[in-house]
C-alpha cells in the first residue's frame, strides 16, 4: 500500500510500504477513507533532524474495518469506524477514568509497528477499545466533522472541559489555528457566555465568529493582554484556552486570566517551563490540560455532529489525494490552508 | 508600643514603634493577645539583604478590638478576634467569590502603615471584612487552635481544597513543616482515605500520623518518588500537596503525581518556573494552588475547633514571649521548633 513518511523538517514523502497484518488477536486493520494533517504534525515538519530511514505520520483517520483479529469485540468487517489519537485498551483503570492517552497498554500510531494514519490502511492494535462506529455511510457528507472527534475537535473540547468552562464562563481562547477555532465550539457547546478569540488572520477568526467567538482581539504580546484585559474590566477571563504550544502563547495566557482563573494548554508545548514565581503564586492561577483523551468525548461529541447542529469540519479549508500530501504539510506551514483533509 | 522588625538576614529586633491609631474610618485597632512565626518568617530571615530601616513583620494575630473607626460594622470593642494573613473588605468581587487574597482594596500585615502581627498591638484596615470573632474568652485554651485559622491551617486547608481531595482521595503531603502537617489534618478531614507523607524528622511526622497520615515517606527526591510509587502501584496519588515551596519539593510533586492528577502548591515558591514540557503534557497534570484566602475559611473550619474534634494548635511546639521572638526565629531555622507561639 501507500502512505506518508516524514523523512526531515520539510521533507514529506509517499511511498510504497507493506500492507498491514493482524499481529495480535486484539488488532483489526482498517482502510482509511478520509485522514488529515495535524498542526503538531507542523513541528516535525518544521525541526526534524534528516534521516535515511523515514518516519511513518499521521494520527487521525476514519475508515472501514477490513479485517479483525479473533479477540477483537465490537467492531466488524465493514464497519464504518473513527479512530482516537492515540489507541487504547479503554479497560485499564486509567481508562475507565476517562484517560485513554495514559492507557497502560496504548500507544501511538506511527509507532514500531504501527502504521500511521495518512496512508492507505492501518493497523490498529486495542481494536475493541479503540475504534468507535459511525452510523452512517462511507460516502456521508457528515465524514470531515466526523473525523474531527478523532483529534481536533475533542481536544478543543478537552481544553474547554479542563478549564472548567460552563454555562455563563467567560473565555479567552488563544490561537487562531484548527484547535483554537475547534476549542470556541467547544467553549460555546459548553454554555459559555463571552467567547474572546486571539487571532490576527481574519479568515480564521471569521470563522472563529461562526462558531461562537463574541469578541476577536488581534493584538499579541503585551498589546493584546492589555486588550483583553480592557474587555473584561481589568481583570482578564476565568477560563484561558491555550491552543498554540509556543511560550509567547502561554506567556500570553498568563497575562490574561484572571486571579483565581484557569489556563488549559493543549497545543503541544514547544517550552520546558511555565513561569511559577512569587507573582504567579499570589494570583491563584491553575494550569491545567494535556494531550486530549480524545476517545473520552467522541461518544459524547458525536450527536451534535449527526444531527448537524455543530459542523467541526469546517476547519477544513483544503482537500487533496495521497499524493497532495506534500503539498498540504507546505499549505498548512505557509498559512495559506488551515486544516488539509486527506482522501487516499 | 513595642514590635518586632527584621533589618536583614539573621537580624530580628524587638523594638518600640508608635502606637497604631486609627487611620480610616474603616479600621480597628486591636490588641494582640497571640500571635506566631510563619515558616515564610523564615525566608526574608534565611536571605533578606541589611537594611538601615527595619521592617515590620508578622501576619498571624489573634487579640481584643480596642477602637473602631464610625464605618466599622461587626467588630466591637472588647471583642476577640482572628485576622486572616491579609486583610481584605470581603465585599468586592473577588471576595465574594473567596478569593480575599486578591481582595480590590485588600493588602498584607507590616506593609506601609499598617502593623505586622508580631507586635503587641495592630491597626487592622478594612476591619469589617477582616476580623472573624471568635466565642471564647481570652484565656480559653482553644486559642492556640483558633490561631491556626489566621494562616497555616487554613493554608493546608486551601491546598486540599484546591488539589479536589475529598472522600476517598489519595494522597502525597510533601513537607513535614507546620503547613504540611496541617494540609495532613484538612486532607483527612475532607474525607482522604491514604495519606502519605513525606518528611525525615520523625518528631513531625509522629504528629503527623496523630493528624491523619497513613503512611510516611522519609526517602527524598528520586528515591522518595520510587517509594511512594510503590506505594501506590506504580503510579503515584490523584493528588499531591506541595507545601514547602522549594524547586525540589515541586520536582518530588511531579514525581508522585498520577498520570491525570493534581498538585497543589501553597509553600511560597522560592523557584521560578515549574516542568512544562512535553512529557508534562502527555501526563495532563494539574498544577493549582497558591496563596491560601484564608478569609473565606475560617468560619468553615471554626466549628470542628471549637468542639475539640480537631486540634492544629498542636503545631506549636514553642510559647516566648516578644523578647524571646529572635530566639523563637533562631529555633525554627534549626528545627528545634515546628512552630512558635508569640504571646506578647
Amino acid at each position: 500500500m501507500r502512505a506518508v513518511l516524514i523523512y526531515g523538517a520539510g521533507d514529506v514523502r509517499v511511498e510504497d510500504v507493506p500492507d498491514p497484518k493482524l499481529l495480535e488477536p486484539t488488532d483489526a486493520i482498517v482502510r482509511v477513507v478520509q485522514s488529515c494533517i495535524c498542526g503538531s504534525d507542523l513541528w516535525p515538519y518544521g525541526s526534524k533532524e534528516p534521516s535515511e530511514k523515514g518516519s511513518r505520520i499521521g494520527h487521525e483517520f476514519l475508515g472501514v474495518v477490513e479485517e479483525t483479529g479473533p479477540d477483537v469485540t465490537g467492531p466488524k468487517k465493514g464497519d464504518l469506524v473513527v479512530a482516537p489519537f492515540v489507541w487504547s485498551d479503554n479497560t485499564c483503570e486509567f481508562c475507565r477514568e476517562g484517560l485513554q492517552t495514559s492507557c497502560l497498554h496504548g500507544g501511538g500510531w506511527g509507532s514500531t509497528d504501527v502504521d500511521g494514519g495518512q496512508g492507505e490502511a492501518v493497523r490498529v492494535p486495542q481494536a475493541s477499545g479503540t475504534l468507535v462506529r459511525l452510523p452512517v455511510e462511507e460516502d456521508s457528507a457528515l465524514l470531515p466533522s466526523l473525523l474531527t472527534l478523532s483529534d481536533v475537535f475533542s481536544t478543543g473540547h478537552h481544553c474547554a472541559v479542563t478549564a472548567g468552562v460552563r454555562a455563563g464562563t467567560d473565555v479567552t481562547v488563544i490561537g487562531d489555528g484548527a484547535v483554537g477555532l475547534l476549542a470556541v465550539l467547544a467553549a460555546k457547546r459548553l454554555g459559555a457566555e463571552r467567547i474572546i478569540l486571539m487571532g490576527r488572520h481574519t479568515d480564521r477568526t471569521d470563522l472563529g465568529r461562526d462558531f461562537g467567538a463574541t469578541d476577536v482581539v488581534a493584538e499579541r504580546g503585551e498589546e493584546g493582554v492589555a486588550k483583553v484585559r480592557e474587555l473584561t474590566g481589568g481583570h482578564g477571563t476565568r477560563t484561558v484556552l491555550e491552543c498554540v504550544g509556543l511560550e509567547p502563547a502561554i506567556e500570553t495566557a498568563y497575562g490574561v486570566v484572571r486571579d483565581g482563573g484557569t489556563i488549559s494548554r493543549v497545543g503541544a508545548p514547544q517550552y520546558p517551563t511555565v513561569p511559577a514565581d512569587f507573582g504567579t503564586f499570589l494570583r491563584n492561577v491553575t494550569l491545567t490540560g494535556g494531550v486530549a483523551p480524545a476517545r473520552a468525548y467522541i461518544e459524547e461529541l458525536m450527536p451534535d455532529v449527526l444531527d448537524g447542529s455543530l459542523q467541526p469540519g469546517r476547519v477544513f479549508t483544503d482537500t487533496v489525494d495521497l499524493d497532495g500530501v506534500p503539498g498540504g504539510y507546505e499549505a498548512m506551514k505557509n498559512r495559506s490552508a488551515l486544516k488539509v483533509l486527506v482522501k487516499p
